[in-house]
């Protein structure tokens, strides 16, 4: 860990441009590498203004297919019909979820949602199976798990590996099986005790360490691409689990629609997680060499390679 | 992921009492499993009180030898001189860090800081070599890798393996090094580019996914014990790296005392990482068998294994 002392002069003339940090890299990204999210797949949720009268918006990315769609479309339909307008956030546990709903349980749900069976919480990749088969997910199909990225450390401690598919960090293991991942700020779907696997009206989002026993155990249908810290930085609650004591700490939910129902929202988009300079972003946030650093720690966790996500220039 | 159907006789019949949760472990566990942390070990912080009046403190637990000793005895002698009496929390960046100190960079430090070399960011294990040598740092002989509990998974991203020791997460590497890991909660020294290694006046704590690049690369001196809700729910600053832009966003620091210092203050305990409870535990959270889950995850992350703090009965 010594380091070499060098001749300051020298050092001035022989020294390469630094590094570029992760951030650099993503900035540096082309057009083309960066992915539109559809405002149909974005769920955008305004909650009270805060004690300064400040606006309080979080957008989710609703799951792409194959993944958690029996809830994801419980979720279109729960928008549709205003379900969460006038719900609150009802638990905020350090370290680890903001969770929201109808606190009193007794709201009526729409009509049309469907029961999920647990068997979704995990996809399959069949990889090599034909697209187009009855029995094949969209998307699953023509060599899907060759454009799963690995982790550039190629370890997991929660699976056999885990990377990127369309913009999303997934685990799988030997048995052919592929899941989402519980990283900060993904958005999953409060239950009760199996086999009930929750409907999508309680929803809740990961703000700690990525709780990953939570993974397979729970739905997740989508992820926060904005305003996370409206929801991070909430009073924690004091009650068990975190949950509000009193109606009063509740925070009021104005409002949430589908992202194609509202008017002046930017447009997102996340970086290509096939592309260049996702491959180069992902290994400097393994090996960082800008120069801060003095020593790259030639691996990450999944979770710490959150995938870049901007309001279109 | 099928349940298989059980006749509702038959399961109330033939259910045994559910595996007790991490939780329920750390309640059942005795006495003698915890460990009484030393007042002087405590570094009590007072921010000034909240929008609501309420009184907002955070005990953080300074690290014991053979780790950053260098930086421990700054902070020491910083709390003596009241070095942080009407500084400041000045950074907040979502998923990251909070961090504290003289924001205007130009108040005198106290006399007899000492330069700490970057070597110090690990430590030898130096396993079998003698006790009592000079060459050996003190609690580092007679077999500590023996107590060095391993990962319940053994599997680490950013290392060989990660465990426990005296309390602390740890990892190491074949070279019998062993370096403090930058898990939720976990207290650092904020340093210029290198070879800069700070003082201990800037101090940041970790308010998100484990951010595990830093290991090695920055000191660790502590862990939040109490009140890092304090911390992690402020207001996120919007300036780069999510320093406050206005000294009006700023929170006021209204003393930072060792806890030998500080009147009233209670006895906070860990609980003992030899302990037998701290093994059932820890394996809790690698595999939960409590009735909300569904699938044991099969390994946890050092980082989702807090030690748990309480205060004394």
């Amino acid at each position: 860990m010594k380091k070499r002392s060098l001749l300051p002069l020298l050092l001035i003339a022989a020294t390469p441009a630094p590094a570029p940090s992760p951030g650099e890299i993503v900035a540096a990204a082309t057009a083309e590498e960066w992915v539109t999210i559809a405002p149909a797949d974005l769920l955008v949720m305004d909650l009270a203004p805060n004690v300064k009268g400040k606006a309080r918006r979080v957008v989710i990315q609703l799951m792409p297919p194959p993944f958690s769609q029996g809830w994801v479309g419980n979720i279109r339909k729960l928008a549709a019909a205003h379900f969460w307008d006038g719900t609150s956030v009802n638990r905020v546990q350090d370290n680890y979820v903001v969770q929201w709903g109808d606190a009193t349980e007794k709201k009526a749900l729409p009509e049309g949602l469907v029961v999920v069976p647990e068997s979704e919480y995990e996809a399959s990749r069949r990889t090599g199976a034909p697209c187009g088969s009855d029995a094949i997910d969209p998307g699953m199909c023509n060599g899907t798990s060759e454009r799963l990225l690995s982790n550039p450390t190629g370890k997991d401690v929660y699976s056999n590996d885990a990377g990127f598919w369309d913009g999303w960090p997934l685990a799988k293991n030997e048995q052919f099986l592929i899941w989402p991942v519980h990283c900060y700020g993904m958005v999953g779907v409060g239950r009760n005790l199996s086999p009930d696997t929750g409907t999508g009206a309680e929803l809740y989002t990961v703000i700690g360490h990525a709780p990953r026993h939570l993974d397979r155990n729970i739905a997740l249908v989508g992820r926060v691409i904005s305003g996370v810290e409206q929801l991070s930085s909430l009073p924690r609650g004091t009650g068990d689990l975190g949950f509000y004591k009193t109606t009063k700490e509740r925070v009021p939910i104005l409002s949430v629609r589908m992202g194609s129902k509202v008017a002046g929202l930017p447009r997102y988009e996340y970086l290509s997680t096939d592309s260049d300079s996702f491959a180069k972003y992902a290994d400097a946030r393994a090996n960082r060499r800008d120069p801060f650093f003095i020593l790259p720690a030639g691996g990450a966790d999944i979770c710490n390679i959150p995938v870049p996500v901007r309001k279109a220039p």
